[in-house]
């Protein structure tokens, strides 16, 4: 019998660099989880044990913290490219590099009643993202967001759905909707202000959210990724993923208490799960 | 031989309720963890099973729904009192009746930029908390804050410390301080604006945090604690839990790149851990 | 501008059942979580918000329940087929069926220093997984585990590896080398006996990993999968995931103690990744 | 206004250590985490930012490797009294230390059937733990584990308990009891075999809660506790924390199944707590 070793990787994940830059009046913070992955020649260290081609993933590490002294880590984008330009320039027997990123919201903290120039606290509980695929033929960036929990209170509903003997679920015209957004969207070029893209997607994405006369989750996912695409040229695609974060109403009629809408139970499993990929034609 | 029971306490944890009030023109949400615990004349439940004084857990679950559907859960400082007395004032083989809460932030999201009326994003880490512990003889009420993660990257340093022959740390008189702040102090009332009044301790925390020439983290502590004693005349006490979220400044002279305070890693463990309670004398 | 739904996938994930069957000398307990994802025709429901097509989460949630009271459980690969089937069978328009499942361990406790027909505790941290896919044309057949903690104390190195400006890393020929593993295989068949199969495999994997000389985690990642595909002809081909639990030698230097592999830190993050797929030419 | 620090602790926690030591014949490794803590004369380095009494968290967590190196971390409970030892005697600012230690399950794993000399896999979940504090008068030893989880599939009722306006549960004679054991108990004396007592005690709580009639969780904690005190002389007093692990029996009816006792949903929240002390009189 014969064996073929038909795809392997490997890297280094949970790299976490906080860079802080003085300027005179105040101190800017950015903090990036960092993970790197290379594809190449690399059957012969699973198949001998020959390490000549594998850089360390120490090393990986150590380049992500040394790369990071001299970059101004202004967007996530830009770092991830450099990152990546410098592991596949400098490594041949490297076919494609993987760069994956992953930013926390810090924001200026209120003293006195006005922001502290050198004091902050961690902002919501979103990141951004970035990952950039690098080979000797082309380079990927994509953007992202992930961990964003947003809910509405109304305009949400979910009826008219296919039934079977074991649906016991009710058609509702309101009920709250509440997730846990991630998105990522691929660029159609890598010559962009990443930041200002960035912002203007996250708030197409958001106020299509906030609008919606949502019919499902799939209704207005469709909705919020047309409204990226229609907005921003810069992206040809976009992946997004919206887990239920149920939001039960609680059966108060035992205790001879109506319940229109107003008390639910917060729940974590199980949940239903939506995701949907759009792009242009 | 001769055994005695010489506590118990049984309740119901993880309890996540949402309620949504939906004003003229803007739907209002309130989410809350509560748990509630109690102590009383358990002894035959555990020695006999008699289970004839144990107010089930599944029923304790159902009074904070119900009970949240004709409060307002204006502040949880108040739900947990009218928690704490209903419990009590039903139950006379409970003889402490003790409630948690916790509430997670949620903050209007921006559509088309400015403040949607029924669509929320999840605000910070952080959570509000309160404790209420109710006897025949007394009420306590706790407010506090937990999981607020904070940051200052200078006027923090540490030296002049005990040295012994395990000591390797240096001095250092500029590094970052960063830290998962929980505070939890005592009111000497409980009719007070516990909204009001939170927030204002809050902000003094975080003044205290921003502003302060720090020369270790309990110098930093303390001066924090001071700050709301001398300014919140409705507190007795305080308790504050600061663990050291440390970012290691990274070693990179192996690569001929200067370090000042510029490029820091960040570490989970081990972590250093100060707590001290402040009260006046 | 026109926008096509390139993709689209929904499901229900976290539906954690338990089946207790009370055989006459003992009770047999089954922990079982499923998450179902199909794939098919959609398009309506997110393009104009029309559910006739949509099979709820919540129903999806009820059949795993209901149809767990019907199947024996004996292994978690049959329930996904099962039910798999169920959904394809009744559903036409569900192109593409995915279950995915994952069963935690238990064993039976000792009382009286003997096993207890009645009363179990968790097993080790490992999960047993598997993953069937359906479509009108197909199916597919997947087991594997994941989740499972191993270490080796000696028979581990790696040296002679590619450096850079940013290596630091030193030679070694003898480290911890500690994983959790995740392995993922692909049956020629879905007429097996699955949990022999299973059984089987694992020993193979652990087996390898015990016994190799390892010159490196990608070296070590080969001989496992090698090891399977030679001896379990019913394997098409598998993945496997090895995440380095780096366990650091400590410098005991400043204290004048040698550390000759004897003391050690266990740490989260960063960590390295090897992952790798081995098939049959 | 006059404030007063009326406690102040600090120290170090998440040391992860790991002991390899290299028998003839096979390779015994022990993973431990521990927590330092320490009271004393810390008062000025709050109030004035003196740190000549502060012995650095960074030093303490040296000083947990350095000790482990010569000592044979045999039982935790042992390496904890000489850590306590250490930190007391070479201190005289430190009134009071507590060391924390916790130590995860490592088994032997078997290649070609039998047990391997050098590879080790994660046992179940459960941790051993022991707290010792020291001071100048005093020392106290508790053993105890955490994070067990058991089950138990019959001999296990809950009714004729107290009811209310918001009681809706039922009687049930016939119910799963899971929980994740916590267990902490005193020693008379720190001169024991700590191991065999460990492993008597552990043994009795399970015994105990395998073979009980139940009729409240309450009850089967009493029980176990009482065995331990009646069967372990060196025990003083027991603290045992039952949080109920609720597995809901599905309600299978709309399906026109019956459901008796086979079917559960596990669910994480709401939880109920259970806590109980029991010691000699």
């Amino acid at each position: 019998m014969s064996i073929k070793l038909s795809s392997t990787s490997y890297g280094k994940s949970a790299v976490r660099v906080m860079k802080l830059t003085k300027h005179a009046d105040w101190h800017e913070i950015k903090e990036v989880d960092v993970r790197t992955l290379f594809e190449g020649e690399f059957e012969e260290a699973h198949t001998i044990g020959d390490n000549t081609n594998v850089l360390p993933t120490d090393t990986q590490k150590n380049t992500v913290f040394a790369l990071a002294k001299n970059h101004s880590l202004n967007t996530i984008e830009e770092f991830g490219i450099h990152l990546a330009k410098h592991f596949h320039d400098n490594n041949p027997q490297i076919h494609k590099v993987r760069v994956e990123l992953s930013q926390k919201q810090w924001v200026q903290m209120l003293a006195d009643g006005k922001p502290h120039p050198e004091a902050y606290q961690r902002g919501g509980n979103e990141k951004w993202t970035a990952v950039i695929e690098l080979t000797a033929d082309s380079m990927t960036v994509q953007s992202g967001i992930s961990d964003l929990l947003i809910l509405k209170t109304t305009n949400s509903g979910f009826s008219n759905f296919r039934r079977d003997e074991y649906t016991t679920l009710k058609d509702t015209e309101d009920r709250i909707f509440a997730t846990s957004l991630t998105a990522l969207w691929d660029y159609n070029s890598s010559d962009l202000d990443f930041g200002k893209t960035r912002k203007d997607i996250q708030e197409h994405l958001l106020t299509s959210f906030a609008n919606h006369k949502s019919l499902s989750v799939q209704h207005t996912l469709y909705d919020m990724g047309t409204r990226v695409l229609n907005h921003a040229e810069q992206v040809n695609k976009i992946d997004i993923d919206m887990p239920n974060k149920h939001h039960l109403l609680v059966n108060l009629s035992p205790f001879d208490l109506a319940n229109d809408n107003e008390i639910f139970v917060v729940t974590e499993d199980p949940y239903g799960e939506i995701k949907g990929t759009l792009e242009r034609k």
